[in-house]
């Protein structure tokens, strides 16, 4: 059905509290697009659509929700409504909510839950922030090697709906360390007397509790996982990370770099529900650094005012060299990026990649330079040799922008900054001391005006 | 086992002739770390190695190489053994491969492949690059409504295991339209009498084969979906697309994103192993265009050579101006740009993001203009109506380069190129000359030096 004809049925349905009805039509959409329908809706409206669905489907449009509108929904409901919610809720899916709310809505959440549940929250939430522990759910299955396919089917029917997922089950020793894993494709394809041990996959890709997120998720994407095992130090199972947590993870560490390759503070916030006051508080500290630093640059070009003022087609020229040198550093800075996210580069290369870049470079820097010769000389007029210090200054300064650009992130990544934030704009502004430093150092040196 | 230690030992029983023991280990390692430990031989030692591999191994292994060593395997292969391999292949993996190798072995594979799968690659192939067609396989389970539990059971069996997923099983009609879905969950917790049409969801996602594969991967992430089916013009079901090969999509999307808001031509070939001339390449055609462009801005200061040997102090706020206005524009350009491409933001809300980027230019040029003009009066020393002039043209530049910023990406989406596009790079260059033309018409107006 399109949106449209959908938002204006459901809400003439509402309008007229034909509720069965409305009811038959909620419970054939997808939990996502529930959530998005129901921002149609005001405060005192929700709690009656959301009363309408069904318990599990109205718990996973809950997870879908923004942040404000859960806020809204838990004030309206009563303890026992919350209860009720809180029971069909996955663990980490709880404790994503939990970390979004205020303090008192946390309380009045964690006395809800069963003491067993409220331990498994807090055992989440001690993890640090970007752990492969704090993304990670306690709910898995679990088997013993000693079963057959058979008793694992049994186990599987028997404990399987309240687990995030059954397709991948995990074999531990009664003291709770990983020993294997097996897959429901296997167990489905093996002969139901099999032993467990002796089906089992026993070389097992794990992550520790206290790995990054993003190594996690990389580390599925990698090996086409589904779900990975998460272990403590003494290498007890100790939760799994699903997929679907691991796409989130991988699309918020990509629009993180976007954000801090563009000087912006990272926020996940959709930008239509953003203030203005906020949206100004992320940008204006990277605006006002950079800012500051620009005026270096100036400070330069003030302390050779009087070749300026001897020879002012030197201006011309310094947009043009700035630009060019902003724009080498931030490909070259993207492109280690990329490659240090994508854990194709790493620390151990490094030489390498200034070798490359040195060539790369200096490939890039006589062609410009070719170019704009041509240009200095047809079409600004400019005499051969103010042309020929224009080119040498786009050479150089060509050579150490990607110099720059392919070291920075390299050792930001080192002493243990997210290289994103070594890009373009950063780059830019350092490029633009050295480029007008090589600029009127080199005119100064070779053009007879300014002797 | 550590990989230094591993590549030792596998060297080393190579070198040995120890076969056996080698297999044992090689057998041991996941498919993406075999493919890595490969590369450490050469053409004559990995047919031999390969050899050592299971059949199923070694073309899982087979899939995660890079396309050069692909090819020289394929040349190393009889004809027997390239036959054996692409048996095991997925068909979707097979016409990955084939898109990448050179006309000559697409035949030779083409001619060593059965007339249906041959018939399937094909159908693949004719699909349009990026679309929902060209990233699907054709290898899913196919359920009858009418089916009970335990019959589905016996098909996922009896067919599973050259399937890509067993996990959701997709329900057809006679004539192929797509009915039903039901994932194998719900089965093992279904009676075993249960018949699929009860059970089977019949509100089913789907995409079509010609939908962009960006737009299935995001369908995908949106509903943690572990495969979306894809049919054609007239429903019936085609394929499936699996979450793996969604990831990769989202992956390579964000990564296309960097590159090109970094002014680089995409490329999704590892840095170290890409000549310098391919980068240069990838390289230069940006930086030439932007470099030219840079050149009008030059040519902007040459028209006011006048006035700047008047008041050569107007030269020292050039580079702060042209780097803060460049700053701006970029943060509003990235922001948009993510929300276009999580799908936030779209052509209809383009008048309330202006809005937006209206009020927050504002506070920002404010804030700057505000410590830039303390700047100015007391470090570098300008007189008040030069301080007034570097202000104001600040905040016309920051609300001029914001304008820009959010309205270029969401209008080149709208025309149908990249949003990536228009991005910093450009972005700076136009606001460039915006802020110089600013500058210099505010300063003739104001200044009485230059009157």
């Amino acid at each position: 059905m399109d949106e449209k004809v959908l938002i204006e049925l459901v809400s003439e349905l509402f309008d007229k509290k034909e509720y069965a009805e409305l009811r038959k039509i909620l419970i054939g959409i997808e939990p996502h697009d529930l959530a998005k329908l129901a921002e149609r809706f005001d405060k005192k409206e929700l709690p009656i659509i959301f009363r309408l669905l069904p318990k599990e489907l109205a718990a996973e449009v809950f997870v879908e929700m923004e942040p404000d509108m859960q806020e809204d929904l838990i004030s309206s409901f009563s303890d026992k409504e919350l209860e009720a919610m809180l029971e069909e809720l996955y663990i980490d899916d709880a404790v994503d909510i939990i970390e979004e709310m205020p303090a008192n809505v946390v309380k009045r959440i964690l006395s809800s839950t069963d003491s067993e549940t409220r331990g498994f929250i807090n055992e989440i939430l001690k993890y640090p922030k970007d752990s492969a522990g704090s993304i990670m759910t306690v709910e898995y299955i679990r088997l013993d090697k000693a079963m057959t396919v058979a008793d694992a089917f049994k186990r599987i029917r028997r404990v399987g709906v309240d687990k995030e997922t059954i397709y991948t089950c995990y074999v531990t020793e009664p003291d709770k360390t990983l020993t294997g894993l097996v897959t429901v494709k296997h167990l489905l394809l093996a002969d139901e007397d099999s032993i467990i041990d002796d089906i089992m996959q026993k070389n097992i890709i794990y992550v520790n509790t206290t790995d990054d997120k993003e190594h996690v998720a990389r580390e599925m994407s990698k090996y086409d996982f589904l779900a990975i095992p998460v272990v403590d130090g003494e290498n007890r199972l100790v939760g799994i990370v699903t997929v679907d947590d691991a796409i989130d993870v991988l699309q918020e560490e990509s629009t993180e770099d976007i954000q801090k390759m563009a000087a912006l503070t990272p926020t996940d916030k959709p930008y239509l529900r953003t203030s203005v006051f906020e949206i100004w508080f992320k940008r204006i500290p990277w605006l006002m650094m950079l800012m500051i630093s620009a005026t270096f640059t100036g400070t330069i070009i003030s302390s050779f005012e009087d070749a300026l003022s001897k020879m002012v087609i030197l201006a011309v020229f310094i947009p043009m060299l700035m630009d060019t040198g902003g724009n080498s550093g931030g490909q070259a800075a993207a492109t280690i990026i990329i490659g240090l996210s994508l854990g194709e580069i790493s620390m151990s290369n490094i030489l390498k990649v200034i070798w490359k870049e040195i060539r790369v470079a200096l490939l890039c820097g006589i062609t410009l330079a070719a170019v704009g010769f041509g240009k200095a000389i047809f079409i600004d007029k400019a005499d051969v040799l103010t042309a020929l210090v224009v080119c040498s200054t786009l050479i150089v300064t060509v050579v150490s922008a990607k110099l720059l650009g392919c070291t920075l992130p390299i050792l930001a990544k080192r002493i243990g900054f997210d290289p994103a934030v070594m890009s373009s704009p950063i780059i830019t502004t350092v490029v633009d001391v050295l480029s007008l430093l090589f600029y009127f150092g080199i005119a100064t040196a070779i053009l007879p005006q300014l002797q």
